[in-house]
């Protein structure tokens, strides 16, 4: 059973009348429910307002997946929050990063990259096409499916390269953006997933919902964390695999540690 | 002609009798002579110890590419610096990270993970390979050469799977270590190359002169500096590429800026 | 289920007493055998001397991964069987390509290139490590492992970029080479691993065998084979998702088969 | 000075009056003209109706860039060319691929997958994005251009993983496309690009011109033509880089041809 967790910044159901309508539990409560509809999934929810933003050690100890929203308050996850949750994609946690997150502390933390885009608000068509047929990612959709009201995203999408390009989205007003990107950073396996406006009842679509689903199990660590991501350690020459002999001057004394 | 310009933390030349026999006038007048060699290239070099780190925002608009040597003081690069040169690097910057600055802010802070690895000061033989024949950074070099007497890094290195693997190392206490990393950040093109102990005369050896002067033609920008990088803007309904109407509840007023 | 079929030229295994000695029932045998103590896998075998070479159409249908190992007969398989392979792999069938298998047609024919390298046949250490920690295929290795006698094989390794190198080897003679590389080709996953020569116990190994049973889980296809894989249809202007309509002049008559 | 070389089929525009008026010298002179209007380039014309088709090797091995033009008659181009192309590309030779050559023999080689695609042919509106920015091939362009009349071309388009993707272009009947993606096969750089449908103008656009003679620099290999590209040579163990001892069973007599 994966243990997914999906984080919600819940600002705007708790702000705006639309938002609320569309989401009367929050985005974090539908997005759960979908994923809890594929037996192989337990979910459960946190959010910004919890302490530690709902994500303590201990939570993110349990979580194998991590699905991430958010919008108007990225600058207020705490930095710890940010740092415990790179280190725990690093050892192998997957993570989930939704529409408007692409600006989310952790997202960038993880690109290196200032992940900027172009934008509308205007309810416009989204049609999203499958570019990697056969995809764990992709199990199950159509070659593509329509979003009929979402907010346009438009290229250039300052991300690096990724592994793969599963999504590709077409807008009515004449842009594409590359929506279902794959990365690894460590042991962990990161996707961004374009959709999800706040004021359109995209995560209520069944296609968008299949995704969440199949991202999930496609993000699922094939092995136990990796605890020790920053472990840097010499090596002895002494216990070298091959028998070597020490030669010329060094910086460091025996066992000492490196430099960072 | 290029601007390169040779960063270096300048401090075991200043502390370490071994290091400052090797290289008297600092590791960053070792590279830039390297560099100047070459008649396309016109090198000039900055330390830690200067204002701003010698990395004024006037200089870093004049130069083309970047190479950054660190051990012992990343910590005490200002952070202010650190962002300019990721800034400068996702609008078009070259950035060449050398040998211990895996470590270094800005490599990590570009990468998005922790840039970790296992390593040995045994003076003992390194042998590099080309695994990418024809790359631009493997120009004129054999298919593969050896260093006597190198500091050992060893895999697993936690970076980021990158465009393409140029060379891997081959240790003579029985490890092996991808030594020169290719990626794109932004516009800017980033190459990783892993040799460079100071307690060993590395950047006088022809071959890592060659791969130095190489890895500056590649890394060189093809088109000016893009100063735009966090620009994420709104496009008007009115003014789409194609005509559309706006449909459905809006979170922005007409104009207004996007949250971050 | 996973349906795997162990294919084999099983050559050598008939002409060479050494050969022979190791793997008595043919190196096919061997594997199968590894893959069965997976509760997950069910395996056959198919060889070179077989109607079809053992894969038939209907064969090829009802399998999920295919392992193909060759060394002395590439020439001998026939080119409709690479042709249907190739098929497969393209609708989603997993493919594992094992050691002197670089140079099968099946593999040449799904990279684009030469696939040759250096090699030296002294029964030397090679030592394998891990370079992407946490990938489904390392899972339950330890760092690196020894292999005490294998075939070399050196690099330039002439192989398209891979999406993830998972292991590199060391060997004893002072080589390198990217002993596991994955790709997609279509829908199919390709996973290429080094060792295996078929004078080394190779296949005996604990660790080869884990990596074999991990190669064939990554492997396995997400979803149903697709089977227009050359499909390249023409859309009617009439039916097109967006309204158009036509303009300039055609080469094709309406409904018109495309050029090939 | 780069050597190009721009070869076409050459038959739509000597039967179809729509093409002939829009090329009244054929596709491979427009080009032609376009890359020599660079000070850069010197290039030439290559046709499928010359002896060889135009690519004897003496003409190959003088050749630095090749564009491709095809679309009704890739059955006809001999397979003796196509090696010859594949080998020249695998030794350092860069490559072109435009527009309905991604079903040319020698990019489905190239490639090792189907290459297909959906399309439609209604002189309907593309807009081509910059997804890369600061790409070499993208130097100069605009975030955007429109092509007011072109073949529409949609995914799922069966090729690799690209390292980069350079273009996407939105169709105004609702697909989008990959429409720049760059390769490494062997030594040599691909490049393809999708615009380029012969009842269209495409060829005279100043945008589109841009692309081509920013792919040639791009493209150009940066050392001497490998020749070996099929090289797979057995290391003596007496020469081995590091001292090792023969053991164990062998399959070949010293000296001995590996097998293929």
């Amino acid at each position: 059973m994966i243990r997914a967790v999906v984080w919600n910044e819940n600002v705007h159901e708790q702000t705006n009348e639309a938002v609320a309508a569309i989401y009367p539990d929050g985005i974090h409560n539908c997005i759960a429910q979908a994923l809890d509809a594929d037996t192989g999934i337990a979910s459960t929810t946190a959010t910004l307002q919890e302490a530690e933003n709902g994500l303590s050690a201990a939570r993110i100890d349990q979580t194998d997946v991590l699905l991430w929203w958010g919008h108007a308050a990225h600058g207020e996850v705490a930095d710890v929050v940010v740092d415990r949750v790179a280190d725990a994609v690093w050892g192998g946690m997957g993570l989930i990063i939704l529409h408007s997150a692409h600006f989310s502390k952790i997202f960038k933390r993880l690109m290196g990259t200032p992940c900027n885009l172009t934008w509308r608000e205007a309810g416009e068509r989204e049609r999203i096409w499958v570019t990697a047929r056969g995809h764990p990612i992709a199990r199950g959709l159509p070659e593509h499916f329509d979003l009929e009201s979402e907010e346009m995203y438009g290229e250039p999408f300052a991300v690096p390269e990724p592994l793969e390009t599963v999504f590709i989205s077409w807008f009515q007003g004449g842009e594409v953006f590359r929506s279902g990107l794959t990365y690894r950073r460590g042991a962990g396996r990161i996707f961004y997933f374009r959709p999800g406006h706040e004021t359109c009842p995209t995560y209520h679509d069944e296609n968008i919902r299949r995704v969440l689903v199949n991202a999930v199990h496609w993000a699922n660590p094939a092995a136990a964390r990796i605890t020790n991501v920053h472990y840097a350690p010499s090596r002895d020459v002494s216990d070298a695999l091959e028998p070597i002999s020490e030669r010329g001057p060094k910086l460091h004394a025996p066992g000492e540690e490196g430099l960072r």
